[in-house]
């Protein structure tokens, strides 16, 4: 046993400890609080935040860390203990970075910009939220300033949520990627249009509710290590592999919604719940990154949710919940409308083919807000030129358009391009999976989910944050990522769906 | 500006956060955390705790404290920074007397007697919690110690849950309640019984929680400033004094239960809801001890929403949502069945008229434990035989006994009597609000409940815990602590019902 190492695990689980009671109020902060408690709220995420700063960065820490480094070399560098020791040692030379007035500031900034977010996106007017995503801006541009040299500017803040990702990889990833689906939009454009009315009648929330959670209990989600409840934007959160909450939204008059929010949130949920209980109250208990997070739900949602195999077991269920609505609309019908393609407003309601081209535009817009190239008071405008560009559309208001997504006020510049980065991984994981397991899909349509769970628990849950994004997708799949499995993945399926 | 004053105000905020994080990990783990949360959750409330403590009890603040004491004399003894001084130097003094080793032994038993009790409970086997009570009773004993000199071993203990009351004072108000309120119980168990079999009937509880939110709302409940739950056992929280938290429970046979621990912790919310925004984030933000908070709960319980008046607004609504369980029932009739007194086991669940003396025997049996006088060994049998003399009913089984309060499992000795003192403010205040508003009953018949709460606010409330509670009982009637009101009160309004 390593002295020096057992102090630095007891530093960590008080480092993590405030991350986690954070993670609860800002859960509770989404799902549950009252508009009269944002200030408090405010105030105590901050705190927290400060606390979490100090020790994050204390000397004394820093120092231990230092002096693990031979020990470290010493050990199987796959173990918990050296990739503890190394991705502490990372975690400890960023945060050293930022100073603890920035961190107070961001959070009160952010707690502020969410309310303030929700009330100009009820209201559609942009103006409510303009002055507060402006300071959130000013503050993530600081951040940056904070990691020079950088190769980019956006570095820093896609590091955050992709560690050890550059800005120029994904440029380089995006643009084999855009031109294609552009031009698999453009082609499915130009053929029939699917039919898709029946979705779009009236479905009782809470029979909608109900087949959520029979679909969620299948997938495998433990309901004794989480939950799900109900806010605007879905998310899922954990405070360790034994509290695990999701939430969903619904709305009557589209049954799809709910049905995939809630698949694709169960498959966040099911990597938080898969993560090794040795790693519980350590940095290496969370997902390895953005993207890989979103792979898992991102698999869930549309590789395994839009499947003719998945729908075989379920469809019948669903049919017999909503007769009245889906009585005589058979399968094959039912599952093309759930793949339709077509250019809409909302990214997180939008289909596979178009998804990615609403993560091109924002991180666009990011960059160009965060170089100052584009002022906050000129984004709407921005955001509905580019609208015009990939998709050829134009919103009528802000609340279809630049006001939809809840990251930017909550501070967080830099993530949207882990969601287009999570879909290449899903059909990267999906090719090797459909190898290890060549009957995965006539298990999907007997209700078998096990078999999948099992293959996703072994290669990429246990592992929590162990393995940097690149280095696990490469690990299991023996690439980088790549963007042509996922374009390989949407040529077959649509190409089958619309005939081309 | 005093620079010393605001240097403590920053520290004092840092320790309400910490303690206000530890109430939204406390709120959420009652309500909504599944079971898988449990061992993360004690980790986090525990460092949370450790952290709070550590800054409580700093040098630095110390220091600074003992600096402004002459500043503090040269202002208003009323004002907010002078009682500011006061009472974060009374909490300094006392958290600095305990030991760490103690704060840990402390956390640590009281851990596992809770799990050890609820266990206990659960099997009605006083056996299993025995070990565990007599280290908690040993503990707390040894925590009178860090008080020496004391007037009595129970003051300490007292002192947390009450500040600045003394054993003899209970004691004496105690010994002049005690037998005109056993009287009173015999003289009613000599009447007819009133009818109360209809409130026992299946009450829907969607209709239940319907009708609770609409009492609560006209009480004054905010809720923009505060939401209502469901949890096993109905408690209060505040995150400030905008955001309140209540919870109350059902049962769908039990109709009265839910309306009464709904009014009762709407009660406790108006408090916390009423505290002057001025206070938010320093410790005068809070009740003013157990005994004024629960002054507030019984009164909008007993004394408002168990009269007459409040169900000549309230019943017609109540029969209508409930027609086929109180169509016949007259309002008489419904009056005297939620105000049925009858000696029964559990003091949650008692009448006024009994409840004080479950009181007694607790507040009895914890001064025999803590001086030695009563080994904890004996303490079922000594629970029993009070149980006799008080209220002429011996429980079959612990759970029905010693062993239905979680208070003693979480090393609250010393917080059983606030209840009873409770009580006798509820009834102090009452006749004074009768004497500035005398048509508060009239008022009450026709739905107004703005007076009542607006003379709370103006006299209670607002000043959080800017006055200790004898202090703010005298400045508000004239008097300390007095059980003659409480006395004439329930000597009027049963002789009234029982025809005494």
């Amino acid at each position: 046993m390593n002295e020096k190492l057992e102090d630095v695990k007891v530093r960590l689980q008080e480092i993590m400890d405030l991350y986690l009671a954070s993670a609860v109020l800002g859960w509770d902060q989404q799902v549950y609080m009252p508009p009269g408690g944002a200030e408090s709220r405010g105030n105590l995420l901050a705190t927290l935040g400060k606390l979490q700063h100090v020790k994050a960065t204390s000397d004394e820490l820093g120092k231990l860390l230092e002096g693990l480094a031979p020990y470290a070399e010493t050990l199987d560098p796959d173990s918990d203990d050296a990739r503890l020791i190394k991705i502490a040692t990372r975690d400890y030379k960023k945060a050293t970075k930022v100073t603890t007035e920035w961190v107070g500031a961001f959070a009160e900034v952010t707690t502020i910009g969410e309310v303030k977010w929700e009330e100009a996106k009820e209201k559609a007017d942009f103006k409510i939220f303009q002055p507060h995503l402006e300071k959130i801006v000013e503050l993530r541009r600081q951040y940056s300033d904070f990691f020079k040299p950088y190769d980019h500017l956006y570095d820093p803040l896609l590091d955050d949520f992709e560690p050890g990702m550059k800005t120029a990889e994904v440029q380089s990833i995006f643009n084999r990627l855009r031109p294609k689906q552009v031009g698999l939009v453009k082609a499915i454009g130009a053929r029939p249009q699917v039919e898709d009315d029946f979705l779009h009648l009236e479905y009782s929330i809470d029979a909608q509710r109900e087949f959520g959670t029979v679909v969620a209990t299948k997938m495998g989600f433990d309901w004794k290590r989480g939950r799900q409840d109900i806010s605007v934007h879905p998310f899922t959160t954990a405070f360790g592999p034994g509290d695990v909450r999701t939430t969903t939204h619904f709305h009557a008059d589209q049954v799809a919604s709910a049905i995939f929010s809630t698949i694709h949130e169960t498959g966040h949920a099911l990597y938080e719940q898969g993560i090794s209980p040795r790693l519980a109250r350590t940095p290496l208990c969370n997902g390895a990154s953005m993207a890989v997070h979103e792979s898992q739900s991102r698999m869930w949602e549309n590789i395994v949710g839009r499947s003719l195999p998945f729908w075989k077991y379920f469809y019948p269920d669903l049919q017999k919940r909503f007769s009245s609505q889906l009585g005589n609309v058979d399968l094959k019908t039912f599952y093309r409308a759930i793949n339709k393609v077509e250019p809409s407003f909302i990214r997180t309601e939008s289909d596979e083919a178009t998804y990615n081209l609403h993560i091109m535009l924002r991180m666009e817009l990011e960059i160009a807000l965060i170089e100052g190239s584009l002022q906050v008071k000129d984004l709407p405008a921005a955001w509905n030129d580019r609208m015009k560009d990939y998709l050829g559309i134009i919103p009528s208001n802000d609340r279809l358009g630049v006001l939809q997504d809840v990251h930017w006020s909550g501070g967080m510049i830099g993530y949207f391009p882990t969601y287009a980065l999570g879909n290449l991984v899903s059909a990267q994981l999906w090719e090797v999976v459909r190898k290890a397991i060549p009957d995965i899909e006539s298990q999907f349509s007997q209700g078998g989910f096990d078999g999948l769970l099992e293959w996703l628990r072994a290669n990429i849950h246990q592992h929590g944050a162990k393995f940097e994004p690149q280095e696990l997708v490469k690990r299991v799949t023996g690439s980088t990522i790549d963007p042509q499995p996922y374009l390989r993945y949407l040529e077959a399926k649509y190409g089958e769906i619309y005939g081309l």
